[in-house]
């Protein structure tokens, strides 16, 4: 299976022309649209999104991982292998979380360059015809090197961060709820919230934290829309109370 | 062929998680998104969008329904059977009208759980998987028990409200156009509609009302947007005047 | 492959119902998204969008292409083999630039009509089947008479507005960069831009236009969004500077 994870939006060119790349590279495989809404141009948010949503699919899989905003700079398109995940984007931060987390990571960079190569459209052009070789085969394409991908040691293994707002106006941290310490409140926009379990378990309009279903911490308010309610947004700060 | 119906979005994770458990579930079974932004958290609106919409599909077809503001709450997991179609989600009146419409219904309740079942997110971990299973072998998978539904007997059979506004600003309401009488007029927002055949036979700028192409009265203004003009939303009463 | 070229957006129940039909007419063929945000109701910005973009796919490609404000009135169904790529839709201007930009071109006018049709939605009733039928059999199906399209001969060949602005706020001009002179500047809202190759070339909050990835005159900002800044709009004009 294919995953894509970037900020292409689904409605404009970009998503259908990367498909239409994977449909004759990798024929018959599987694509799934995991996220087309990632933080616009922002790797270090998307880095936690993506390790927190990537390993819940089985290992094998291929994320096409393409929040760009450097495409046409020097940074280097890569290959990340991690739990026998393949990750293949720009080597920009995107994978810092994901090769933190595993237990064996090896990465390449990618070497190889379409007959054709936009200025703007690497996710197009390189690393969907990479993606879906890797696809197909199961293992690397040729012309790859192996290297060390740039690494962000100064983030930290969680953000205390809001990374992703959602459709219903849910604001997700970069915090894995498991991490946070038993009977954690969070702190966000000057309240002070406490955990609950589900939204039914707590009163219509009022803001609190559960653990998602992938396993952040995100804050939400019963039938309302936390972020219009406590003015959060992609980078809002997070405050962790015992 | 397995059907979406449900207010998850497209851009975000949800309904490409649901997706990724449909293609392992029922590989190679076509998926269509048909409403990915049906009434948020509202089963009323829905339950006459669906019950319009779903009968367009050839029986067989399996769709997998979910409004579900009650997820992990006391609200049962259900199947209903009805014209030939199976219906999968939560027994929170969303299938009322798809089960009062058809010539014969069965019902059961899905008492099989998924090993990992998370508070919020049903439409993967447990609707999918069942709707995926029914899919691939065309009956009901075991451990779902013969069961009613929960029964909405006061709502109308045809709802004079808006139930969707489409991204024309047209405004569906829960009137089957067929059922209305002839030369029927309609009332919302202190203006009275007559009726049109098609865009086209009504000036730029002028609202109307018509039978939609799937039989839904449906509320509009030629080269216009009529939810703005008119400030409709879901919820916005109609009137029928003869 | 089937490429859809439309506003119908994704959310709603347009698309999914154009790809279940394509899915039942043409079982096992690629569906593509191109655009599903296409200019909404206007045929001569999308001819030129058209036009850049489905080139970019191979012969034999099928393009259901549907801006249609005038469904259920007049125009005429049609379609347009240009290039070896096959285009259905409405004879309404759409198809200009396709037709006047290929090194042959042959047009039919559909005669073919479904058991039900509806006035509204051609095209799931009426393109979408032919698209599916000339994907599945790699020629035309019977039922249409060869005709000549109408003709816009006042329209230039590029076109000096806005003809889309992307999820980024990229304002995508008619123009054809490779058709503009060296060193051309572009004029728009009374700025004046001058060309880029990347947008990490030019500083952060700076204007600029560059070629994109299909070809096209694109005008934005790094880091920024080119439409808000600038206040541009579909049809916003554009002025070409030697």
């Amino acid at each position: 299976m294919i995953v894509l994870f970037t900020d292409f939006g689904l409605e404009g060119p970009y998503t259908g022309q990367v498909k239409a790349v994977l449909s004759r590279t990798a024929p018959g495989i599987p694509v799934v649209d995991l996220f087309a809404d990632a933080p616009a141009g922002l790797a270090k948010p998307a880095a936690y999104l993506l390790a927190a949503y990537g390993v819940w699919f089985p290992p094998g899989t291929v994320l096409l991982a393409v929040i760009d905003p450097g495409v046409g700079s020097a940074r280097s398109p890569v290959i990340v292998e991690g739990g026998g995940r393949w990750y293949v984007g720009p080597d920009n931060g995107l994978f810092e979380i994901v090769a933190r987390r595993a237990a064996t990571v090896r990465s390449w960079e990618i070497q190889w360059r379409p007959e054709a190569l936009s200025a703007s459209f690497h996710g197009r052009d390189l690393f969907a015809p990479v993606a879906g070789q890797i696809a197909r085969g199961g293992q690397l394409p040729g012309l790859a090197r192996a290297t060390e991908i740039a690494r962000y040691s100064d983030w930290p293994d969680d953000l205390p961060e809001i990374v992703y707002i959602d459709r219903y106006g849910n604001a997700m941290t970069g915090l894995r709820a498991a991490m946070l310490p038993e009977g954690a409140r969070l702190a966000v926009a000057e309240r002070v919230l406490t955990r609950a379990l589900t939204f039914s378990a707590v009163p219509p309009g009022e803001p609190f934290w559960y653990e998602n279903s992938n396993g952040l911490a995100e804050i939400a308010v019963n039938a309302g829309r936390a972020a219009d309610n406590l003015r959060l947004a992609i980078g809002s700060a997070v405050e962790i109370l015992r």
